[in-house]
């Protein structure tokens, strides 16, 4: 895959070329990137890009912006074929050896990045150039295989980490799986992990727990994806009964983010359904609440009205409208009322035993 | 160890029952955790308490105070027997079971649980209550032992992990450690440890990476001090250049933090000392830089005139006031202006030459 990009990368600098030589305008076509391009598709799931496309022709206006593209071009094939890779951050320092094609801001350098990619039609990790922050934790059914500095390949037991776990890597792309786990549970804070890694519930259940500590980071997302994909096993979220996890959290993790639709693709996990916590879970299991506070009641409001992905699923738009109703939100952590292991005995296996249930 | 705390449980639960037998209010001893009862001690490293204490008698006003202390008690030594733990999070819901020893919000619980660790002389994590943030990510020369949840001691080695990282449990009291590295580098970016994996940095330097992902946790904190203790090898901190990476970040590692000095016996790394990025090395590795915000500026005029710490140590007087003169702060991510691996094979190991001239 890398070398594949390695050759789009020569291709489109042997075409800026020859259009210099030929002393013609050399230009670079990139798909626009904002929500205006992008459509929701109930069907394959995630925000997809239209076809419209922006060109960048070489003027004196561009001259700059076009050489810092060509200049991380070539750093990106640099990066490839030495098997190297830079954080985002990196990339913005080593322009400031690039004279006067340096960036000022690393938002500028960003940019340029995210332009590449669409470009390509890559992923940024594909480029070699990867995300400051790590990628989630995991425990369970599940064997990863990597290779180390020397190109050793490395077998990854994550049953074996007793009260640790295994931190993915912030790029993603080269691992391999191997679990005959029977789903992934993707959770939303520490905490529950923590919980359900103590009763040692991915033996018991047969699956593999990811903690995600919030919204999920870009490789936690690829990483649940590429995991899904190969072992063709469902994702259920668990996430806390509150705008913040049902919009920010799951959403992001089902569907991705509108302002980086060029990327939904890679970075979605359409195939992923809401467990829990739901709006009506707090009166089948009387638990504990707090009230929602304004800022919640706006952020639900908008997504009733605003966000194409509760526009399309009704189930949502209900379970939106019962929690307004209730005036409550509620977190993972409110089974340990019942007891601390009710969560394990109680209400997972009562919710597996109707996935077909779940929110979509 | 955890029999000794439940062996302490009981006896102040039998003084409190002994006194209500013989007519008697029965009473509570804490040391009062505030700055007043602090001071800060050269030689051992940390804030220490002194040896101010407050008694809690049982009267009609304190009588819910106290009722929830001992309720809070007998939950930890039910945990402590049963070889399980519980989220301070958890703790809180749990309490929704008490009748009126009711907890209304968190705050309440987790003062009481200070209230405890504080009356015993031990750390929360000794009581079985765990907090719901992850320790840090480890890589390098280190074999971690633990158990899993049937008792099986597992070895878990760092060297094995590839792209990924071990991730250190929320509870590190009963880990034990093997290794033969020479030393234990603290990083504060995701970013530069990335970089020092890529290059087998632990491999080449015979040591031990550990990502803190900004100010450390507690269990970050106590992982490397655990580790350091054991090992008896020393911690160098590598942080940003800014008076957040040297305050927030260096310090709290360092010495612990103001406001839970009963803890910093536990959660100090004394012997921490600072590797980089200082000022000087703004000069000298001719980094790029960041002009110093307002908010910098204030946090490093405050530390030169309030900070303990500072006013006990020249060195990082010299070091502020440097920064302050230049005017800049520094990143660790900096050293890629000067190409990826500058980092690997000229800067830390022009430093390591010279660990004695590290700040302290």
């Amino acid at each position: 895959m890398s070398n594949k990009v390695s050759q789009k990368i020569i291709e489109a600098a042997k075409a800026v070329h020859g259009k210099i030589l030929k002393h013609q305008k050399p230009t670079m076509t990139a798909p626009i990137r904002s929500l205006a391009n992008v459509k929701y598709h109930g069907k394959t799931g995630y925000f997809e890009m239209l076809g419209k496309n922006k060109q960048r022709t070489l003027t004196v206006g561009t001259v700059k912006t076009f050489a810092q593209t060509l200049k991380m071009m070539a750093l990106s094939k640099e990066l490839i074929d030495a098997d190297n890779m830079a954080t985002k951050r990196e990339a913005y320092y080593i322009s400031k050896n690039w004279g006067k094609a340096m960036f000022e801001e690393q938002p500028e350098s960003d940019t340029v990045m995210d332009d590449i990619e669409a470009m390509f039609g890559v992923n940024r990790e594909q480029l070699k150039f990867i995300p400051e922050e790590k990628g989630g934790d995991v425990a369970g059914k599940l064997i990863v295989f990597d290779k180390d500095g020397k190109g050793n390949r490395l077998k990854i037991d994550c049953t074996k980490f007793g009260s640790g776990s295994y931190s993915v890597p912030n790029s993603v792309e080269e691992l391999e799986f191997q679990s005959n786990a029977k789903f992934i549970l993707a959770i939303e804070t520490a905490g529950a992990f923590e919980r359900l890694k103590k009763y040692d519930y991915w033996d018991k259940q047969n699956c593999i727990l990811i903690s995600m500590g919030g919204v999920p980071t870009r490789a936690c997302r690829r990483f649940i994806r590429r995991l899904s994909d190969n072992l063709k096993i469902p994702v259920y979220a668990f996430v806390d009964g509150d705008p913040y996890g049902y919009f920010n959290i799951y959403r992001t993790l089902k569907v991705g983010s509108g302002n980086a639709a060029h990327l939904n693709q890679y970075f979605c996990v359409p195939q992923a359904t809401f467990l829990g916590v739901t709006p009506q879970d707090i009166i089948t299991y009387k638990l504990p609440t707090h009230p929602l506070q304004e800022v919640d009641i706006k952020r639900a409001k908008d997504a009733l009205k605003n966000d194409p992905f509760v526009k399309h699923h009704k189930p949502w738009q209900e379970a939106i409208n019962l929690m307004l109703n209730l005036g409550q939100r509620v977190e993972q952590q409110a089974f340990a009322k019942h007891g601390l292991d009710y969560v394990i005995t109680e209400y997972l296996p009562a919710k597996l035993k109707n996935t077909s249930k779940f929110l979509p």
